[in-house]
């Protein structure tokens, strides 16, 4: 979601990919805060996190305090990444109608991608990812569903309830009137964290996510087409 | 919540009562489209409906059909009803927005002013509208819960950590930036079913009403005061 909102801004940037397993001790070392603290007390690090080298000294966590970082440090009046105030303060809207679409695609992540997770994961970092898996409810390291199968497709035909009731009904009103966006004329913040998520969907698993933008007659996967660009 | 937005656009308007048990008959008699189907297959409605006498033979039922209308026929550029596009044509985050709010304060109306309705409506509609409560769940006609029962007290923690997490977290947000509404510096769509249904909580239950504005050190409170000139 972040690399999709620079590319859309036009800032450049490179990636740096960290093992799961040394997260912790490479967030600290660069100086990031943590996003949260584990059951233990400890803290807790996540993806993703910007280093600004522009700004020396500025390294920033979590995605949405990074998207209010980058519209109020590059403000653009013809690429906002919000859609009221692109003083980024304020951001209710945007906050809110993103709400509406994690709940709806966390099955798929906890369900269906993170039990995949070991396929992806070097060797070395198999162990935590299991075990970050596990933290958070995920049945990583057992039976990975299959399209077909009773509950891989009980929880398809949920999230795609899901999604019919809340954004895709939105995409199809807008598609009617000729655009594209939850934003409208533009993407703002709801559209890029969607986009970044069925990004990870069809990385992890194509299976899962030919099922997903099936959704509402296509109209989910004529959208992620547009935003490919940015991806 | 349309009473809100009419006053908000500073449109004319005037208010008419129906009884609930002569809905559908009015409805019909003045040209109001169904907003559904009942289970046995007949047509249902609901308010509010409005009649534009200054377009003859304009009659909206649905609230969220109603926004669309005034924001078509009546567009304001210092009031507009929507963040993004006037023309309402693009309606999406917002709508996705306040989809994160009647959720979460729907179990108010279902378990704490439901079954307090028949303190509300006149004897001949009282049947009517113990059935139509009981049709959505609702235990209309039995115990009306108060303060300091478990299951009231349970209820209130459960909206205000929702309230919490969604709506109320980004107007605390806001309220630090200087600003009220969900929309910023203006109210939109969400912010106009918040103060309805904060309005609605109000005259039904006041004491109910306390317990929810309460949410978020009063931040809620503070919202719906300013909100109050147009309801």
């Amino acid at each position: 979601q972040v690399r999709c909102a620079l590319n859309y801004k036009q800032l450049s940037f490179r990636t740096e990919f960290v093992l799961v397993h040394e997260l912790a001790a490479t967030a600290q070392r660069i100086g990031a805060a943590p996003t949260g603290t584990h059951p233990d007390g400890s803290p807790k690090y996540t993806v993703p996190i910007i280093v600004d080298e522009s700004v020396p000294g500025t390294v920033i966590s979590d995605s949405a305090a990074i998207f209010l970082y980058l519209e109020k440090t590059y403000p653009d009046p013809a690429r906002p990444l919000y859609s009221v105030s692109p003083s980024g303060s304020a951001i209710g809207v945007d906050v809110l109608a993103a709400m509406t679409i994690a709940p709806v695609l966390w099955p798929v992540y906890l369900k269906l991608l993170l039990p995949a997770l070991e396929r992806w994961v070097v060797p070395s970092s198999r162990e935590h990812a299991r075990a970050a898996a596990a933290q958070i409810g995920s049945a990583a390291g057992q039976q990975v569903l299959q399209p077909g199968e009773q509950r891989f497709e009980d929880i398809i035909t949920a999230v795609n309830q899901g999604l019919e009731q809340g954004v895709v009904s939105v995409l199809k009103t807008h598609e009617a009137a000729g655009k594209i966006w939850i934003g409208g004329e533009r993407p703002v913040y709801p559209d890029f964290l969607l986009l970044g998520a069925l990004r990870m969907i069809e990385l992890w698993r194509p299976e899962v996510f030919e099922r997903i933008v099936d959704a509402g007659e296509g109209v989910l996967g004529r959208y992620y087409k547009a935003g490919e660009r940015w991806l």
